[in-house]
C-alpha cells in the first residue's frame, strides 16, 4: 500500500516531528503549508535528515489533502476551524482525518497553560464537525514533546486515541506505532479528546515547573506488553 | 511530629486505601465517616491488616477533622459542598485540606465517564472556597486506583498535586511518598486540578476498554529520579 499522508502545518514543530519520524519509516510524507514554498523548503530539509530512501514533499495546504488517504491536522487552534473549512472540498472520498489540535488560549493570545471551551466539547469534535461526513476522525498525538519528535531519540510517551470510528482510530494507532517508542492507548470515544487535549495545556505547566521541554506521560496497569525504552 | 491525617469520606474505597496505606507507613490516621460506628468498623479493619503498631481509629467526620493537622477529603462530588459547609467550624487554624475529588457525574446519577462543569472550575477550586480561609489547600491523588491502593503491591503511579500553597503541596507530597511507588509531581497551581480530576474520568474508560480497575500514569521526560517499580 502506497499511501500518503499529509500532514497540514507541517511547518510547524510539531508537524515536522511528525512528518520527520514517519519519513522515516518509509511513509510516502507531504508537509502542507499556506506556503507552498515554504512546505517545500522544510520538505527538503526533513528528507535530507531522514535518508536517501525518504520519500517526503511539500505542497500548499490543500493539494497537500487532496493528494492523501490521511490527513495529519497540526496547526494552532485558532487556524483549525478556518483551514478546514477551506480544506473542506479537498478531501478524498474516505480519506481520514487525524486532529492533534489543543485549544490553547495562546492560540488567541491567552496563556499557553490554560484551555478555551470549545463548544463543541473538544478541537477534535469541532473538526469531525467541519470535515466532510465522509471522513473518519480520530484525535492523537496531542501529549508527544515536539523537541523529542524532531530528534533521534526512542520517544517515551504514550498517546491516546480517541475516536468513534475504529478505521480512523487503527489508522492513529498504526501511525503511532512508527515513531519509536510511542505505543497507543485506545481512549474511547472521539468525545474523550476534550480530557487528551486538556493534558497539554497541564504539560505545559510541568514542563515550566521541571524546566525542559520534554514531559510525556506512560499508562500503567494495563494489559499491554512494556513500551520500548 | 504526631501529627493526625484525618480521611474523611475513609469508608469508601479511595479513602480506605489511602488511610491504610498511611497507617501502614506509621502515620497517625482517623477515619471519619457521617456513622461513627461505621468509621470505627473500618478503622478496625484496616488496623487488623496494617499490622499492630498501626495507629487508626473512626471518628464523626466532624470528629474527624477536629482531630487532624491534615484532612484529606475523599468523598464523591456529590456530597462535596455540603459536607465541608457542614465541617467549615471544626477545621484546626492552619489545617491542610487535601482534596481528592472528582467531579463525576456518575455522583448525580450521571456518566462515570464524564465530568461536571464546576463553577470555580475544579472541585478542587469548590473546597478552597467553601474551607475557613486560613485552611490551606492541594489537590491530588485523583488518579490513582483504589484497588491498588487498598492492596500490599505497590502502586505505579504519579500523583500531579495541584495548589497555591507551597505548605500544602508539601505536605501531599509527603503523603504521596508515604505510598510505595507513589511519587509527587508539581503540577502548579489549584486551578490546573481541572485537568487532573478530568484525567480520572478518561481513566474509567480505559479501565473499561481495557477490562481492569488498575490504570495509573507516570510522567516521563522529567529531571526526577526514577519512580521504585
Amino acid at each position: 500500500m502506497d499511501r500518503t499522508i499529509a500532514v497540514i502545518g507541517g511547518t510547524g514543530p510539531e508537524g515536522m516531528g511528525l512528518a520527520y519520524r514517519w519519513a522515516r519509516a518509509g511513509e510516502n510524507v507531504v508537509i502542507g503549508s499556506r506556503d507552498p514554498m515554504r512546505a517545500k523548503e522544510i520538505a527538503a530539509q526533513l528528507a535530507s535528515r531522514a535518508g536517501a530512501n525518504a520519500r517526503i514533499q511539500g505542497m500548499e495546504n490543500s493539494e497537500a489533502v487532496a493528494a492523501a488517504e490521511i490527513v495529519v491536522l497540526t496547526v494552532p487552534f485558532s487556524g483549525q476551524a478556518p483551514l478546514l473549512k477551506k480544506l473542506k472540498p479537498s478531501f478524498r472520498p474516505g480519506a481520514i482525518l487525524i486532529d492533534t489540535t489543543v485549544p490553547l488560549a495562546a492560540s488567541v493570545g491567552g496563556s499557553p497553560v490554560k484551555t478555551l471551551g470549545v463548544w463543541q466539547g473538544s478541537a477534535a469534535q469541532q473538526a469531525a464537525e467541519l470535515a466532510p461526513k465522509e471522513v473518519a476522525v480520530a484525535a492523537a498525538f496531542h501529549n508527544i514533546s515536539a523537541e523529542l519528535l524532531d530528534s533521534e531519540k526512542t520517544v517515551d510517551c504514550d498517546t491516546i486515541i480517541c475516536s468513534d470510528d475504529e478505521r480512523a482510530r487503527s489508522a492513529a494507532a498504526e501511525l503511532a506505532g512508527k515513531i519509536p517508542g510511542v505505543r497507543a492507548i485506545n481512549g474511547g470515544r472521539l468525545e474523550n479528546a476534550r480530557i487528551v487535549e486538556s493534558i497539554t495545556a497541564l504539560f505545559i505547566t510541568i514542563n515550566q515547573k521541571y524546566k525542559v521541554h520534554t514531559v510525556g506521560l506512560r499508562l500503567t496497569g494495563l494489559p499491554l506488553s512494556d513500551p520500548p525504552r
